[in-house]
């Protein structure tokens, strides 16, 4: 009897349901200038205003006047889509300046432009460990989901190291032959527990035993650093970095991402690197937008105050009701709830009672039993918007008995 | 003494050199409204007025009113970026929308967003793969790079039939397993020499052997079919098609990707992959332009006459010359140089001398030795634009000496 495709699918997808982690998307609308805001579509046709205390649009460039009049001006300049390959008539004006823009920012030679972050990581490893000849990559294990895969890709060797455990790095490094090729690669902000990796201590010991460093910015570009240029310019080590990947689609609010390295080292990515070469290029829309972006956020030193002031104070906040938030030196406020099913009724509740949109983070985005609900708060959330939430966090615990840090004085619960 | 990076990567750049396929991207702008027309940046600063003549915005619709306002609309409502993935915060109104209109343009029961094409080819076959235990796919010989990707990244066996040859294909699925899942993966329109797969023979031979039928129809969406549904519409097949992909971004003239099936297929898919999960999502801008576009399309008979009268005008034009232009039964015009060196100097020629842009197609987009030059005539063309092709290309071919196909009578070059 010939195979049975939809009851394969059936039951893989039976998996997810009983592991209490399927997906349901909420399908949102943001309100242009009024970000927190957004309009949620509920199954049964109708509409609700709720806050956003979820996206990755850090800073709110993603609703900036003039990174849209950017875009829409683009749209009438040449038009929607690239229409080719970068290399087959989808190379437009704005794609060359971005480049130029990213690589100032990072103090590189030459940026690249890529689909996504997520692209941009996959395509530059896998396409490194094959141009390194008997190259070894070594990963710290949070690494994200596109470095695993672009290492995956390279069919190189692979070491894994302890997050930012830099003993346990060079404990590695120092066991290889001099001369082999290397690359260390991780990540400045690690997104989901918002920890920040010691970048000056890895590109050290990197630099000692000869590897290349390969940094993931995404959730640091335009956040930190004077000038947005990431962790690794806040902490004065960019010229220790080989390569840098980021995002477009995150603080700079569009979609996109890129490497910014060496002219050589762009140039070889740019050369050999499939999911680069056989896919059409950027919308010249976004690019438009997204140059505007980094450029405003290059002189956006009071935006990353705010948003910094807001994370402190959100966190501050839920730790004084005893809520089990996540130590995080970053923007980024993670609440550790530890079980998938609890986690998936918080955020419908917190959405349906109060108002407030945050996903459940379940597997496989992080380790089982390590749930959370993941909060990022934006230069707009106001000082209401935070007591708001926390006070709904608050009742929720109380009801479904949830563990705090420490006991808080008993609450009254509206 | 530790390994040289800058050395391999130089090294790895030597070898494109010197294979003649280094690429130099046109750093370009469409001029809207004046689709075929562009403004071509030169290396010394000055810009110059184009004709381009290998755009994969087939139709033009990149440029179509509605689509852009279409697109500055979405702008003005929900701002620049999607602002998260699918799952945080990422699933906007316009995606459930256009995922809902491209399930009914296939006729399926559901489809699914991606980034772009090569995404949707990457991230469906590698998950198909690895759901389906002990699962084969079954690969056209002259399958496109995110095919390749995705097969690899499914690590199951894999199998290759000669390109279109359905003798081949049942020889090899005659000899497996009944019961082991198989998976047929091949495209519609073959983008870079023209042809057309016989569709409804591929999907015969698969079911006789209880396969499962993926098609790219990357280069047949909006383009082929009463809908624009494509070539498995116009062949009337489309239910014998177990996943069709495709882009949003040539004939729909965005960016982006997809692919339509039957909901479990496309859940399981959704659910599983990585690549899908783990990336912000497509900007809701380029979904509301998509959306209107396929929308247009579903009524554009007028738009894909117009558009195959305009390729077999060419044809016909550079065959009367004696060029070589290549058998092709789609909208594709290729014409065969079968060198590296020829072929980027005859584009280089038509660039300076005539304001005519195609890019050289090289290796390693086509097999060595088979390189050539690619026409995508679209329906705004003129009787002019081609009549200038056809003597610019003449003249070069008289001067550089090239072969013919039949000796024309001797022509008089300007
Ligand atoms: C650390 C990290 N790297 C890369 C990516 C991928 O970036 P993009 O969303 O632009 O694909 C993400 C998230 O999406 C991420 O969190
Ligand atoms: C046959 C085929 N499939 C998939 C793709 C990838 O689509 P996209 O450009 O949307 O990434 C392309 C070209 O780019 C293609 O030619």
């Amino acid at each position: 009897m010939s195979f049975d495709y939809q009851a394969a699918f059936t039951k893989a997808l039976g998996a997810v349901h009983s592991e209490g982690r399927y997906r349901v998307f909420a399908d949102l609308e943001r309100v242009r200038g009024r970000f927190p805001a957004a309009v949620i579509h509920k199954d049964d046709g109708t509409t609700e205003e709720v806050t956003v205390w979820c996206s990755n649009d850090y800073l709110g460039m993603g609703q900036n006047e003039e990174v849209l009049d950017a875009m829409k001006a683009a749209t009438d300049h040449v038009g929607a889509g690239a229409g080719g390959t970068r290399n087959i008539a989808g190379t437009t004006h704005y794609h060359v300046r971005l480049e130029e823009e990213l690589a100032s920012l990072h103090q590189k030679e030459a940026a690249l432009l890529f689909t996504s972050g997520y692209i941009a990581n996959e395509a530059t490893l896998s396409t490194l460990a094959k141009l390194l000849p008997n190259c070894v990559i070594l990963s710290d294990e949070l690494n994200h989901a596109s470095m695993i895969q672009g290492i995956k890709g390279g069919r190189c060797a692979k070491l894994i190291w302890r997050h930012n455990d830099v003993e346990h790095l060079e404990e590695l490094l120092s066991a290889l032959p001099v001369s082999q090729p290397k690359i260390v690669a991780f990540e400045s902000v690690y997104s989901m527990d918002g920890d920040i990796a010691p970048i000056e201590e890895i590109c050290r010991i990197a630099k000692k035993y000869g590897a290349l460093t390969y940094l993931d910015e995404v959730h640091g570009v335009g956040l930190y650093g004077e000038h947005g240029g990431g962790v690794a310019e806040r902490d004065g080590v960019l010229d220790m970095v080989d390569c840098i990947e980021g995002t477009l689609g995150k603080a700079i609010g569009v979609m996109g991402g890129y490497i910014a390295g060496s002219a050589e080292l762009v140039d070889a990515v740019r050369s050999y690197a499939s999911s680069f070469i056989f896919t059409t290029a950027l919308s010249p829309v976004l690019v438009a937008g997204a140059l505007k972006s980094v450029q405003l956020l290059k002189a956006g030193q009071d935006l990353r105050a705010r948003h910094q002031d807001r994370a402190a104070k959100l966190k501050a906040a839920l730790a004084e009701q005893g809520l089990p938030v996540m130590e995080s030196e970053s923007h980024i406020v993670p609440l550790m709830v530890g079980d998938p099913v609890h986690c998936k009724g918080i955020s419908d509740r917190l959405l349906n009672d109060f108002g407030i949109y945050v996903q459940p983070i379940n597997y496989p985005t992080v380790p089982k039993g390590t749930e959370r609900l993941r909060f990022s708060p934006s230069p707009l959330h106001t000082d209401e918007h935070i007591a708001y939430l926390v006070h709904a966090l608050d009742a929720l615990w109380t009801e479904c008995k949830l563990a705090r840090e420490e006991q808080p004085a008993p609450q009254v619960v509206a």
